[in-house]
């Protein structure tokens, strides 16, 4: 019988909270049989969601408290009123005292973020953690980091974010040596940003046996699904993800104006229906929702704060895989074998 | 009777070279009878797709040159070996001499910037140049700058790119004070980057007649349409514009898929095809193709080099448009106006 995966929720967190949440949890709960709960918020809110879920029930404890970090409030204001208590808090804490194997919230980025970086730290010699994301492609799914955790990245952070990464892909494609490329523009002589060129070169010259470096990607080799992991510094990469979610949402806005201009159309799209189903559903970002928080020590997943539960609960299936398939383990892995990566970057800093 | 536009043309760039560019530049002559046209390249080439074309022969001269610069060429070789006689550089060196308005071509986008650099030179106190580029958005379409033509701005850059952005959108949607937002992202504590901060608090404070600021906008915005002027620098914007055309290909490969894969979606799909024909011409990037050079002291289009007819039509259409509407007036005017940025930028660093 496998291990039980424990996992911590921030019930407040997310535009629905509970509502949401618990049924969402219930959700993974039939896929994942050997999860347990703990549920962290407000108990007059969740215990009557909780009580039409009898099988999460038995599977879950709540943790009482009342406050409960706003979706708008700045990460500076949540630190200050909402440490040491908030549900948010509460459940990254139980990540930190090895009571939960990984935190889920849908709540507010930053300020989980912040609450993240102040409770478990980052890893020995990573300096700033990094959101990434599940990205689908014409491909699969590929995994692109940092979508907006910070801005701007040396060489060194770029290759711990390629090692990170490589290692999430390890995680869910189950792939020996998943292929990582940077992001990169090909316009310019020069090719593009100087830390960008220098991670590159470290990448090349430092075989690391966990990742395959195939060289610089441009922003339509994501959708491609050229590689496995797509590396960037979190600048460019949120920009990436909001214009490719713009793009598909103006997408279906031409698709449905087209479909209802004339009676054929319609009955067309009626006849097509499934077809357009299976199109939403592969479009849908609750099927691949949630980032996940790299370079903490503890495993946090971020979902959509306008998820459903169906959504919620693909968040809470991505923080059971990164738990059960070791992520934390991976991640140590490649990170010991990139260790080597400040002095060849100061070799090539000088060499360049 | 309106006035002549003369459009020099390279007819050796992109993919296709003349049998592209001809017919693109009579296909555009239809729609602007006092077009004048200069095609520079292998006069063996061009003059008989050109005898195809009676109505473009005899509104066009031929000037020869052998000299082509190739699609892969770097920048720097193409300086050394197409400086003074290749069909660009002509085609350019014409714009300079007051011979022709503006000049178009296909070519190697790199190679192009370079010789429209050295040859044009750039406007005072522009120190870079940047494309600008057409994006169709749910709205219309907007236009995103720069895509790529330099990497990195500080607020003063930023600010020119609103005036040249804004001075373009007078050109083509016809609109006193088109709406300007800088590219940011939301995620973090601080809002994105200093520079931007900077320039949104320059464009704030300092009224721009011709430019009306509406604040920070993030890479969803894009295609939604927010405001006709989306600033941002060359590395983001260019992994914007790829991404966008990545996820459009993307969702393009999805659909052809889900209806091809049961007999009733196949009969959908025709009855539904008038509908699905004009979705693709929508997303076709033909339809606006060309990236306008802004910040030269003269008017240069580019052309995508894999461009059909039709695609290099829209581009000469594009060029026409910008002389016709006086584009380098208008954008003396913007940056008139905004001269004082140095002297603001200057202090609100010191403020910040």
């Amino acid at each position: 019988m496998p291990q039980k995966v424990r996992i911590a929720l921030d019930a407040m967190g997310g535009d629905h909270g509970a509502t949401v949440v618990v049924p969402g949890a219930a959700e993974s709960l039939v896929r994942h049989p050997e999860s347990e709960f703990i549920l962290y918020g407000d108990s007059a809110r969740i215990e009557p969601v909780l009580r039409q879920h009898p099988r999460l029930a038995a599977a879950a404890r709540v943790v009482h408290t009342d406050i409960a970090v706003k979706m708008d409030e700045k990460p500076s204001q949540a630190l200050r009123h909402g440490r040491w208590k908030s549900s948010i808090w509460l459940a990254l804490d139980a990540v930190r005292k090895g009571e939960a194997d990984v935190a889920v919230s849908a709540g507010n980025t930053g300020a989980l973020m912040a609450m993240a970086k102040f409770n478990l730290k980052t890893l020995e010699g990573i300096e700033r953690p990094a959101i990434a994301a599940l990205w689908p492609t014409l491909r699969g799914e590929s995994i692109v980091l940092d979508v907006g955790a910070s801005i701007g990245a040396d060489a060194e952070h770029l290759c711990d974010l390629a090692a990170m990464g490589s290692a999430m892909a390890r995680v869910l494609f189950d792939i020996g040596r998943p292929t990582v490329g940077l992001l990169n523009i090909g316009v310019e002589e020069v090719k593009g940003l100087d830390e960008v060129r220098k991670a590159g070169q470290i990448l090349r010259d430092q075989p690391v046996p966990y990742l395959e470096y195939v060289g610089f990607v441009e922003g339509d080799d994501i959708g491609k699904g050229t590689v496995d992991v797509v590396v960037t510094e979190g600048f460019a990469g949120n920009i990436a993800l909001k214009t490719a979610e713009g793009t598909a949402r103006q997408i279906g806005g031409y698709l449905r104006g087209a479909m209802n201009r004339t009676w054929k159309a319609r009955l067309g799209y009626w006849l097509a229906r499934e077809a357009f189903r299976a199109l939403r559903e592969k479009m849908d970002p609750a099927r691949s929702n949630g980032g996940v928080f790299l370079g903490l020590n503890g495993i946090v997943i971020k979902s959509h704060g306008g998820a459903d539960a169906e959504g919620f609960a693909a968040a809470v299936d991505l923080g059971y895989d990164m738990v059960r398939y070791e992520l934390m383990v991976k991640i140590r892995q490649a990170l010991a074998r990139g260790r080597d990566h400040t002095a060849a970057a100061a070799a090539i800093g000088g060499a360049l």
